[in-house]
């Protein structure tokens, strides 16, 4: 059990914590304000806010508007005072970026990953962090990674990511060791939901919320309270490999009939091509090496193939997301991925079919809605996670 | 925003809180251990503890082993010290106990429930409650509801019970109004998955564990750390109404093939019934009054018909915890309710089922047990969020 026990000195950073997630969470906050949100004294805010000012996180940005008395002046983050490195280790391709407080990019660099096996994708990861370290951005406070696969977030491990060929790698203790940095790893789908929870749409800080990401693969990211829920092993929000459809086809998990097998954007291809013989008119039936573009295109076209896997493709990932809303009644879900370029009708669809077969009140409460950020959610959420569990980061180091 | 603030007062009391719950979790515990836990000084545990002894909350009770020095003197909670009603409101009967802190129920009423409306029900809660507030355990510290429906925990509402025809009742307001103690409602799975977290198998204080209750109806209770999660609406766990069989038999909620149409005790009965002209051999056929106890008899015989009722009510229960297990990855399930009669071999079709669907991983992580506590679990679990949630019901008022 841990202990609750406040010291003195733990009080101290605890409320510059609480400060400082303040004025993260506010374009621009006074001081008054502050000391009415967190019930701190007005001189204890003014101490904490001249530490944060004295260590470059927070400054004066101008006048907000009076309520009677003088004008307060508005304090806001300065977003460029610190950097992280966040970086997305995804199939085809990793992106990794250098990101500032506000989760803007200053920089990004992708590496295509063909065919490697567990060393080489470690050496790819190796080359890219070697590059984004030798940029100047100083200073670097943290290195937060998304990848693929099973996670065990606090020791740093990746457990098992087939498509990396890693398996119980120390994935952080190794960076740490090489670039001096804290490092944290996630589920690439976790690191997605976190990157859309604080840069996406306005997610109140203490909400819950669930995004669903379809790629080659499907994954759900769940925030309970405002914090990444992971479940005992890690793997919560595993909902790929669920199985959805008796004797459907096999997955690469060994079962038949996953989620995966008809609902992420490679089933959707493979499904268009095995297809093709019952849709001779198709145009997608005269290009066997037709992929999703294509597929979309035939689809906004009203092509009966293409239709036909988008909808099951839609009914599937609907009776997921109903028993997501049963299990959680969690009110607002975000989808995104690769099938976000089908846009709002076929949104419509998963919609309509999850409210199908869900109890109509829990229906009415819930919200689906493609994420904002694409790729680069996964990128931000790592570092962001990196950062919200870890405020005392950002303590200027005084060995640095 | 919570403010997170510690002044002194709530340190206080948060140190206080911190040892009580220390000392409950603990059959016994020295001072020394519990300075050890929670990291506070000696000479704090001692004052606590001297506190919580003249509040009757604690006492010592002998002598624990030595480990070198002087043998530590044990402390325990007094049982008895403190009392709480429990009330659970089943669909056939109500049933009403005084607890005390280790969850021993003192005293026990039942209520039949035959068809009544709203208003006769609330007579018979008042009832109850009149009756046990009568019997003289004192001191009475709380009133907590195990109650089927949507609740809003939070403002003690009833939304919606359909069978005790309730709809948006302030029953907490009530019931603190007319008894003059804290009144806390949960939905009765919900209840039920506390008692067993907290009274039932040795559950980690922080742990995870979900809970699904068949009855006659189907749901389930989610504890995240410790606490119950209860969703946006209250109605995380709601997972009897999610549709697993398209065009299935018509649910109570007017969706069709919902889990509760297969897999509840009432569906098993429905069914066996229903399907009782396929099967002219089945004792059940020839019976057409057969309830539960009847289909549990011939399954044990290796009736075919109870067989295929109770096969399929595996299957479908194995396929919702596969879609739990995938969504949340906590790996401790315990089942409870009416079908728990047929005993380990069901319980073990009914975990085959969930691994036939799951990612194997998952599955060999995953425990599936029965519950222990049976249909006490509602009212110890209603008794002890109250508890839980609220440790300071135990200080001594003033006013009492
Ligand atoms: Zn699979
Ligand atoms: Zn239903």
């Amino acid at each position: 059990m841990a202990s609750k026990k406040a010291t003195h000195q733990q009080t101290k950073q605890l409320n510059r914590d609480l400060v400082l997630k303040l004025i993260f969470d506010h374009e621009t906050i006074s001081r008054a304000e502050v000391a009415r949100l967190t019930k701190l004294t007005r001189a204890t805010v003014s101490e904490i806010v001249t530490g944060l000012m004295e260590e470059g996180l927070v400054e004066e940005i101008g006048y907000g508007e009076s309520i009677g008395g003088k004008a307060p002046i508005l304090l806001s983050l300065v977003a460029d005072s610190r950097y992280l490195i966040g970086l997305n280790l995804a199939k085809d391709k990793f992106v990794g970026a250098v990101v500032n407080l506000r989760g803007q990019i200053k920089e990004m660099l992708e590496f295509p990953v063909n065919e490697r096996d567990g060393v080489q994708a470690l050496q790819l990861v190796y080359q890219m962090l070697d590059q984004l370290t030798a940029k100047g951005w100083k200073p670097l406070v943290g290195i937060g990674i998304g990848t693929p696969g099973l996670v065990n977030t606090r020791e740093g491990v990746v457990v098992n990511a087939v498509n990396l060929d890693w398996q119980d790698l120390p994935l952080a203790q190794l960076l740490e060791a090489r670039y001096r940095l804290p490092v944290s790893i996630l589920n690439d789908s976790q690191a997605t939901a976190i990157g859309e929870f604080v840069y996406g749409q306005d997610h109140p800080a203490d909400s819950n919320l669930i995004v669903i990401t379809v790629k080659h693969g499907i994954g759900a990211g769940i925030l309970i309270h405002g914090r990444l829920f992971q479940g005992d092993g890690g793997g919560a929000g595993e909902i790929g490999h669920v199985v959805v459809q008796e004797d459907g086809a096999l997955c690469r998990c060994g079962n038949r009939g996953c989620l995966e097998t008809i609902a992420s954007a490679h089933a959707v291809v493979r499904r268009a091509r095995a297809l093709a013989g019952e849709y001779p008119q198709s145009p997608l039936a005269q290009n066997p090496a037709a992929g999703l573009a294509e597929i979309e295109a035939a689809w906004r076209a009203g092509d009966a193939l293409a239709q036909r896997v988008m909808s099951d493709a839609a009914q599937y990932l609907g009776g997921a997301i109903a028993a997501l809303v049963g299990v959680l009644n969690i009110q607002k879900i975000v989808l995104t991925g690769d099938l976000a370029c089908f846009g709002a009708p076929w949104l419509e669809q998963v919609r309509a079919a999850a409210a199908r077969v869900s109890l109509r009140r829990l229906a009415q409460q819930t919200t689906l809605d493609f994420g904002l950020l694409d790729i680069q959610a996964c990128i931000l959420g790592a570092s962001a996670f990196m950062l919200l569990e870890n405020y005392d980061l950002l303590f200027i180091k005084t060995n640095d």
